[in-house]
């Protein structure tokens, strides 16, 4: 999750020369020159994702096609430049392709180049808005992303309980869509167990699309239970991400309370003296 | 937000004279004659949205047409000798057409107006509802207005929170909707990608209109992924904003406590003795 | 809410008569004869309201109508014998009559002798089914009115802001709703403003009927905000009510924890000194 | 809930032989061989019930069919004699027999010889997927088997405000639907009072699939009215919960942690010194 507020410092050039002052560019935020850099890709990042999805559009595609085709690549083309660049100018090439910016940098743009063998892969660029993440860094919205940090802390910390909450849900749903399946039968849509587990996912989650609903009493029967239990246990999964935002927002509050000289910084506000150390604070 | 509980006092006229006696009956609300004003008023507006509102059902409009326009243009004719008035009787009539009160007050006649050159426009006069908020004020409703402000607090507290959760759901429903339109393609009524999107919200958000629905098996699983994470991924902003009204109920509680000079500041609301150290508050 | 425990004790007849022996037969639910009076009672209810729901199955009724027309019959005289002995053996009349559950007995069966008038109006006998509400004080089941208690507290603890919250829902749907109909207009479907704020209201709460949805793309890019909207503010009930349940929970708890013989019995779990007398607990 | 975390060591043959052998492979998890045979297990039963699930897909059946049913019949005699085997080698028969997962045992057996008799019933089948819950066992996963028990009190704890509220649920449906069945009639779908009971429940749990729908304004009205009330009362269930998990959640954490002579109780649980007194733990 730091990666959210900065790219790895350590990877660096150590010695100046140009690539440091192209890292600098690229990869910081700092100077005037280098927030300008980032803005100017957030921006290209943003027309290039709606280039693609309007190209997706049959009227559009009809009257603009070939415009479109021009600026998907001339935004391919000027992200693999980026790549690259990003590439030579970073201390280890591997730590920076490996890692999550690297890999999203790299997606990014293959999507084009795989399109030239097989066509429609180009609507896979969308991927590029994964890019705007930097977004955070850039803005400096250091406050923004110690709140992230702190969703993900929460889910992070609730991932055991929702696991076992998603196990149950699919057992759940495999189990009350075959009940469906034999109520129901294939003359009322319910046309296959695999089917039938989709319906019950569509009305547990609450979402009731109506492309396939019950049509016998006892079938409605059990539907109305389905609908119910979903109703009521969409508690669990809020009462579980609920208790751990709260703690972590506590902790977070807690860690900024009480400060020891013996380096301990997690003593709760309302503490006397240290819990590690046991010296006066 | 106090602009929900009380109109700006230092615009009041400061010498006294017809203008004072007008401001006091207009945007006061301590006598019984501008009690009754207010009373009046919103009784007014409440109507005049009923209007606008039958004036839009065909077969009302087809029997009752002329009557509507009527009472739609004597409303307005009300409406904007108010918003005169009210302009001509504050000290600085500027700070009055800005605040957000005087906006809305000059949105809810501009749309009639307007209707003359741009037929239609008029149905925009429901805006006129937002002035019903005024309705606090009139009734005295210091408590509701207390309790709106908490709620306020909440969420703009939790507004950084929320800001991180939106913008992650709207990366997700970008990607998700072009992978459906990948895997289900035109003919099953996944036209484009922005109509794939405006399907990933619909189904994330677990509304589920059914007016597009995923017909092949993969789109289906996928659908079942969207479904599931809408239907787990709520628990987020409910987390985040019970957590906020939470700890705004506790300050609004804290601030009302009492404190002991013995440092036990923790004494109940209604305590008359310190619960630590017994000694008299 | 006492109601639910029990009918109000202060209306059995003074003087000891057969008056006084029906009055705890009938409202009683101590002796063996009287408990077994009101679970007889309670079945007669569940059978009577499912005969009415059977009445109405237009299958059913072709086959047995007959049966059911008696039955239906059978059961209103008996609650209308039960209802005159209950309006016979109470001290005053007027109370019980006046009271909720003597409201709910008399509604229990005029729907019946309406129907002789107006075909149709016997299936309003459902409302029977508030009767079963007594099964609480039958089956003692205390544990279960203290739980319904607290959750009827939280409620009315939180009613100040869910009227808010309330009347912000409806402000924002008669102004999303009109401005749909300005923008999708009778042609898609949304052909006045009252049906096109009934479309805000089953999108917001994430209803999603499907039976009118938006066609243009602008109507499209409204309804995604509107139902992330939804998805986003049903945190605001969620985060109040949750806020109340657990305060009425933790002071369920506290209330039980320090009495004082000053009568006051509401002292923290922690208090050393009662918080009215200062009396060491 | 402890039989989630491993099945009765009580059962264990007592003397020493090659039942006590025969046990320790097919109930224990602690040796490697134990381990395996239990992953073999959990493999056989989640291929066998995807071969239940695609046998229900005419496409499949008509081109695999003799291989499914070969495979059905092969993990049933599997099944069968594990079974069988499990029952020879406990202390006591009955003991196993009666428990929940030896029921779950049979019970994934049953369906198959069952269709030789009930065509259909092989779809039964999927209820192998309850056996997979003994992955928890397999994979020691603790801690998962820890937050299963907390989410598993929570409930429990919960259990009588959720009885309360889906009680007051169900009498809320009974008499919306039977309004709803007065005010739309038969001839707008609303067929029967079971059927529009169906409806309020499809429309309050905010599923909506939008099968059965409002035609007239009155209808709309009262609709609107469910789904908000459908909006908000969804945060009691979510509040009962959270409230719950809350409270399950201090107290797993309190039992942890650390109490000192001062009588301090409330020390965290990482706490060396009492962070009140200052005295070492």
């Amino acid at each position: 999750m730091p990666a959210l507020n900065s790219d790895n410092p350590k990877n660096r050039p150590k010695t100046e020369s140009w690539k440091t002052q192209l890292y600098d560019l690229i990869f910081g935020s700092d100077t005037p020159t280098a927030k300008n850099f980032d803005i100017l890709l957030i921006v290209s990042i943003l027309i290039s994702v709606i280039v693609v999805m309007l190209d997706s559009v049959a009227s559009i595609k009809a009257d603009h096609g070939q415009l479109l085709y021009n600026l998907e690549w001339f935004f391919t083309i000027i992200f693999t430049v980026e790549y690259l660049l990003r590439l030579i100018c970073v201390e280890s090439k591997a730590k920076y392709a490996g890692s999550i910016f690297g890999i999203v940098d790299l997606l990014a743009i293959i999507p084009s180049y795989l399109s030239l063998f097989l066509p429609g892969s180009q609507f896979l660029l969308v991927i590029r808005i994964l890019r705007v993440l930097r977004i955070f860094r850039v803005l400096k919205l250091v406050k923004y992303v110690s709140e992230a940090e702190l969703l993900l802390r929460a889910l992070r910390a609730s991932k055991q309980k929702i696991t076992v909450f998603l196990f149950s849900v699919l057992t759940l749903v495999v189990i009350l869509g075959s009940l469906m399946y034999l109520i129901e039968g294939e003359e009322n849509g319910f046309t296959s167990i695999p089917r039938s587990v989709y319906w019950a996912i569509v009305t547990l989650t609450t979402v009731g699309f109506g492309d396939i609903v019950p049509q016998t009493a006892l079938g409605r029967t059990l539907a109305s239970f389905v609908m119910i239990l979903g109703y009521s246990i969409i508690a669990v999964p809020t009462g579980i991400v609920t208790t751990e935002i709260q703690s972590a927002t506590r902790q977070m509050r807690t860690r900024r309370s009480r400060h020891c000289s013996c380096g301990n910084s997690e003593n709760d506000g309302d503490a006397l003296f240290c819990k590690i150390c046991g010296k006066e604070l």
